[in-house]
């Protein structure tokens, strides 16, 4: 499986997955602000993995003040916290590691530690929440394989594989569980994804690193591969999905799911119980990152549009808890209705 | 109004689209093979336009041929229809503008003229022709408007205006008739419509030019626009619709037929009686063609996809005749059930 993140004494090396396929380049650095940055502009994504470097972001941050007084040192991890927390506003897992991280160190704190002691801390929690995730996306990715038969064509949109989550990965990792480990013959048909194409650069990158056989497809061609009997499953991630089981995902989710509500396709949800956000019952209040035209009217930094021309740029769309078949979580297939199922889950 | 292609007494000039909207660059030609090759590159595209500049191929074809004997010259014409013929099997206005050029050079050899006589006639039927063909595209647009009310958005796929067509357009002369013609206050959003973009680089390039509000959406944000009230109308045009009503056109139409019918939004067709296909009944049958996996794994000659992973790239699918609401043609807006509105209008 492909390492997106690792963590090495004080350092952060990620992939930049903004190059992927044309170049597989890792960055280095114990700022975190680059690792910010990297949120911010995609270089670092998935819902898993945005948790799990903000997490590591804390502790680059908490480094770098770790000689000052105190109170200084708490003023600095707020500010640190709240740069981390601007970033994207849609996957939950982001605040969630964010909350895990605050605890810690604000337990410091409140104890009295000095700073390097709450710095240890915080690297002792950041591997600790790491292993944890890689070890959910283990269970989602053997758990979820079940739902899959030999011959299976699987329809996946955006990316929910080994660079969206480390490990396995969440719906491309069962995939691959259920090809490499139990030996089924699965076949994918990836949704290039647009505007940033993390469809073909990055699913279509895994599953041929692995030898899955995939096809990429413009987005608008799901609907003719659905009636044309090509596609028997269809799974995603989810950067959040609510108390009653309304699902936020990658832009495009929500026509999938209305095409494979149409064509009575099993569409199932694998998300870990992280992103899970048990705060909110409603898909609409999920808030939607709003992203630049740019992305939609430039390509490659060349125009692809005539200029004047206006775009709207929502990067996720809210999927209603009637078109999902199931959610595949680290617990195991939770059926609907998920406002019974998912409650006993928290 | 747009002039993408213009005949002038031995010379086809087309704008070649494939290069629009950053270079407006125009191909002048006395060679029937550049007009062919510009059909099947998709510098000459849209089905009322394949059809226009097919019956152009044939003048150039015959004037090439003028001076050699009448077997030959026979034999040369054969030969010139079967070439164009053979560009793109979708859109039927290709077949049924060679069939109406066929008739008069087969009428004029049957009647003995000399080839130049026969040249100048058929000079005469494709002028006749896309006089017609103009005429029908501004009695759609006209008819057509008055399902546009004040203050619609209306969500558009592919390009299906001036540069498809000639003239106004079809789903595009629609829109511009309301907008210019009667005032209306008509906003457009268009799909970008992957792999080669029409709606980014052509549709939102003529509605630019006429000062109509466009934004450009990618493919898979159609669903979420319709999910947030966004559309109020959806029209696009059709490269080939069957006695019945079933729909040909640019792939991802079906995607979007059935999120207007989830969504209970008006879904119309544009369609000239000249793309109507009377000699088949069910969209089935209609040849649906394959392009070459690279359109969709690469992008402005550069790969987009990790290497090894295959494509889909069907260019058109058939939405099934139960989710169009109107077919708008130069007669009148035609109801359902088109099995029997449709007969009358043969």
């Amino acid at each position: 499986m492909l390492e997106p993140l690792q963590w090495d004494n004080g350092k952060v090396c990620f992939l930049d997955q903004t190059k992927l396929p044309g170049e597989e380049i890792y960055r280095e650095t114990d700022d975190y602000r680059v690792i910010a940055e990297g949120i911010r502009t995609l270089q670092i994504r998935g819902a898993p993995l945005i948790g799990i470097s903000a997490a590591y972001g804390i502790c680059l941050g908490a480094r770098e003040y770790i000689t000052i007084p105190e109170t200084s040192f708490a003023l600095k991890m707020h500010e640190i916290d709240a740069i981390l927390r601007a970033t994207r506003p849609t996957a939950v897992n982001l605040f969630w590691a964010l909350n895990i991280m605050k605890q810690v160190w604000q337990k410091g704190l409140k104890e009295g530690c000095p700073p390097r002691e709450i710095s240890l801390r915080l690297d002792e929690e950041s591997d600790a929440l790491t292993k944890r995730e890689y070890n959910v996306n283990y269970n989602i990715s053997r758990r979820g394989a079940a739902l899959l038969d030999n011959g299976d064509t699987v329809l996946t949109h955006c990316n929910a594989g080994s660079l969206a989550c480390g490990g396995w990965g969440t719906a491309l990792g069962i995939i691959h569980w259920a090809a490499l480990k139990e030996k089924k013959r699965i076949q994918v048909i990836a949704d290039e994804t647009r505007p940033l194409l993390q469809g073909s650069r990055l699913t279509a990158f895994e599953l041929v690193h692995n030898d899955i056989p995939v096809k990429v497809i413009c987005d608008n061609m799901a609907g003719y591969c659905m009636s044309q009997g090509m596609v028997s499953k269809v799974i995603v991630g989810a950067d959040r999905v609510t108390v009653r089981g309304d699902v936020a995902n990658k832009i495009g989710t929500y026509t999938v799911a209305v095409l494979a509500s149409y064509h009575h396709i099993p569409f199932y949800v694998a998300v870990p119980l992280s992103s899970i956000d048990f705060r909110l019952e409603e898909g609409e209040d999920i808030p939607i990152e709003e992203r630049a035209a740019q992305e939609v009217l430039h390509f490659n930094g060349k125009s692809i549009a005539a200029p004047g021309a206006g775009a709207l740029n929502p990067a996720f769309d809210v999927t209603p808890r009637t078109m999902v078949t199931a959610l595949i979580t680290e617990r195991g297939i939770i059926p609907p209705p998920f406002e019974d199922t998912l409650k006993h889950l928290k």
